[in-house]
């Protein structure tokens, strides 16, 4: 089936729950979620006792709903979910989430359940994403599977599929901190039916998906897998955590989601060959997640670094220069135009340590302008002592540091990522002067490194057209 | 000259600060500051125009100070440098902290200057700190050559020597919002006389500094420093981050604190000899020490993992085990006794992915106890929504997870961290729950690196017993 066979999932016309309840979880604290959401007239319960829910009707039975839907959210016991499925089935309902866990989680009975919901959903040409799962986030039509907070309904360009619920839902928790917004999410739990490569398809054709991160722990179907990401990395970067990468890591694994993942040999040169980019950690992915949601892909590999700390400097080159990224010296008349305005003691070169100096403001758009520099690093680190005396004679940091919001927009073809480290304060009002387009990075390692990455997605983009 | 001449930095009976002035600065900052820290009785101010600053007289030269002074501060234009440090050797005063720039790292003027004041420290037997740093903190006197905020001046066990004396600031700055609060500090700069390897001889000393993090780019002299690090790791563990790994980081460190840094091969060689422990960047440096100033040492290297979430677990167990550390099974005790609470579903063995079972808080100290572990990593993750739910209900995530705080005493030769992920309130309910000594992590990945270079270290230490 083609990637529009998982639209309903996304774009419900009509949604019945199964199994409503009034004691606290998923059955009674989802419905409640989507009146909020504005979904109370396309919602509808359902729970053989009948009766009323938050102020709507509960349906003892499918067949009793009035209205069209084709969309089913399970949220019953294992035991009595194969049931409920052809219930689901003879009604015509081809898109299902099965919430419920109890499958092949958690040994030979539950994998036995499992195959069966498979088998129920060819038979009645269904599509089924679970069980064990949380389902599905779309912002847009603020339409969810799962109870989120309102930050996390807020729209952005990044949509995330994740082979486990509970991973799926904190990482939905976590983001708006990090200042990343979603368009979709999709957990896929044990991949009774629907997987990654079902959910690469229809991500990588979503107009707004511009990124997708993707938390695997094994593919469902290694040859589909690499076909797909091999259609979907041209359009749009894929950034993959992907874990059970040792022995000990896969056997964790295999008791969680019920899969047993493969060599991480293999992963490595599946991701490799397919322009996928790895995360080598949770917090990795989410730095990438971060640059490549709101940068431009860079022209070239050459770095420039503007900073008021030679040490941090020195730190963001040694990882550049690692990691297949240059650090040129600025054109002549970059360089001739930062000496014009710089104190003797500054030394005009890359990375361009200002100290002190009070050229900062002016040297980074140079910089960015510098037809030898592809990308640039601004490291912002001022001592807070410093910091208040400057603003006790009256000066704001964008005194210091220029407007750079502004910069995003004033140069679009170059990556512009900034660093802070320092008192709470100062990091906070830095981080306010950047915007929301410009990441700001607590250490100029993984924010080199980040854009390392970007350069190496570029890259290989380049070499396909 | 031995460790004790080191004493007077941080511990002066009487300072001198050449260079008082009027206008924002150090100058005018540094006065205020020690003024506020009770340094007033203690503190001459020396201008060669006199009259008054913050209230306090200030000297037209040092001979006219009537009290004793061992500590100098000079904060003066670097062409005036010599002639004041001069003066200073002429009255007697045997420890000076130079803060002013302008020597080695603007170029070849610079250098001279700087060779005239080793020289002149030598004749007069003197102790230089700088020039180009910011000097020394001494959180237990409550003595600092720099404002530092309020929160920087807490005492800790954590000691810190930095070559640049911005990076030590902002690291001051920085520190008390990971958790980590210091007893003694010295920035280096351009090392005309005092380096790493007095700084780390002295600190190692020290009883107060429990464990010492040293930002290097170069050493000043590599046969001191393997001399002093065999010294002092034994008894104390020394984490280093050291820059100008790679040719183009080691220019940009050159021309920033004046020094050339060595061979990048040579100092991993000389860390792994010594049992330093070498961070990988800034944030891991900073891991390092919240770990290593907390956890006593473990007895071997298993590593027992409690999760909320199989996920996170796999990812922890991949990067232990690719660490050198293992993740065993349970002992037949400790695997009965949680089986015998668990639920069905639940999965009894390493990592114990307890899910929503609500055994977390009756199984982690099972682990805790269990003989074939030596230490642990508790991953504490809930969605929110569920969070919330159970709030509801009147439970508390003390009910949830246990009295977590209470273990770092009960379990005390085992290392206990803790990693939360999710909604920013729940993680800084779970970071409160942990308390102050069971440092809570953003992933698993950090965390479980850190445990093993806290085994790496420990390991070490034991084959030299």
């Amino acid at each position: 089936m083609g990637v529009e066979s998982l639209h309903s999932f996304f774009e419900p016309e009509g949604v019945a729950l199964v199994g409503a309840r009034r004691s606290p979880g998923f059955g009674y604290g989802i419905p409640l979620f989507l009146q909020a959401q504005g979904w109370a007239n396309r919602l509808y319960l359902v729970n053989p006792a009948g009766g009323e829910l938050h102020g709507m009707k509960v349906f003892k039975t499918l067949k009793d709903i009035p209205a069209p839907v084709d969309l089913a959210i399970v949220i019953v016991p294992a035991e009595a979910v194969p049931g409920v499925l052809k219930e689901i089935g003879e009604c015509g309902i081809k898109n299902v989430i099965v919430e419920s866990a109890g499958f092949a989680e958690t040994g030979e009975k539950g994998r036995a359940l499992q195959e069966e919901i498979g088998t129920i959903a060819k038979r009645y040409g269904m599509r089924v994403i679970g069980p064990n799962c949380v389902g599905v986030v779309n912002t847009l039509n603020r339409f969810a599977s799962v109870e989120l907070l309102e930050e996390s309904m807020t729209p952005g360009p990044v949509s995330i599929i994740a082979q486990s619920g509970v991973f799926g839902n904190i990482l939905l928790d976590h983001l708006p901190r990090c200042g990343l917004f979603i368009s979709k999410a999709i957990t896929l739990g044990n991949r009774a039916d629907v997987d990654e490569n079902d959910s690469l398809a229809y991500l990588g054709n979503d107009p707004t998906t511009k990124t997708i991160m993707l938390y695997l722990e094994g593919a469902a179907d290694g040859r589909g897998l690499v076909k797909t990401l091999k259609q979907v990395t041209p359009r749009k970067p894929v950034l993959i955590l992907k874990s059970g990468r040792t022995g000990a890591g896969k056997q964790a694994t295999a008791s969680h989601t019920g899969s047993m993942s493969g060599e991480d040999g293999i992963y490595n040169a599946v991701f490799s060959q397919t322009q996928a980019i790895r995360a080598q950690s949770l917090p990795h992915l989410i730095d990438l997640a971060r640059v490549f949601a709101t940068q431009p892909l860079p022209k070239g590999n050459r770095l420039g670094i503007i900073t008021t700390s030679g040490s941090l400097g020195a730190l963001a080159t040694d990882v550049a220069v690692s990691a297949d990224l240059r650090v040129p010296n600025l054109s002549q008349s970059t360089a001739d135009h930062v000496r014009g305005m710089a104190p003797d003691w500054m030394n005009v070169r890359n990375p361009l340590d200002v100290g002190p100096s009070g050229t900062f403001s002016r040297a980074l758009p140079l910089l960015l302008a510098d037809e030898r520099v592809d990308m640039v690093l601004s490291i912002m680190v001022i001592p807070y002592a410093v910091v208040k005396n400057v603003k006790t004679m009256g000066f704001t940091l964008k005194d210091w540091f220029g407007d750079m919001e502004s910069l995003r927009s004033r140069f679009p073809d170059k990556p512009l990522l900034a660093v802070v480290v320092g008192h709470p304060e100062f990091v906070d009002d830095v981080a306010h002067l950047c915007g929301p387009y410009t990441p700001v990075f607590n250490a100029p390692e993984p924010a080199t490194s980040a854009l390392a990455a970007l350069w190496e997605y570029a890259k290989g983009r380049g070499e396909w057209r």
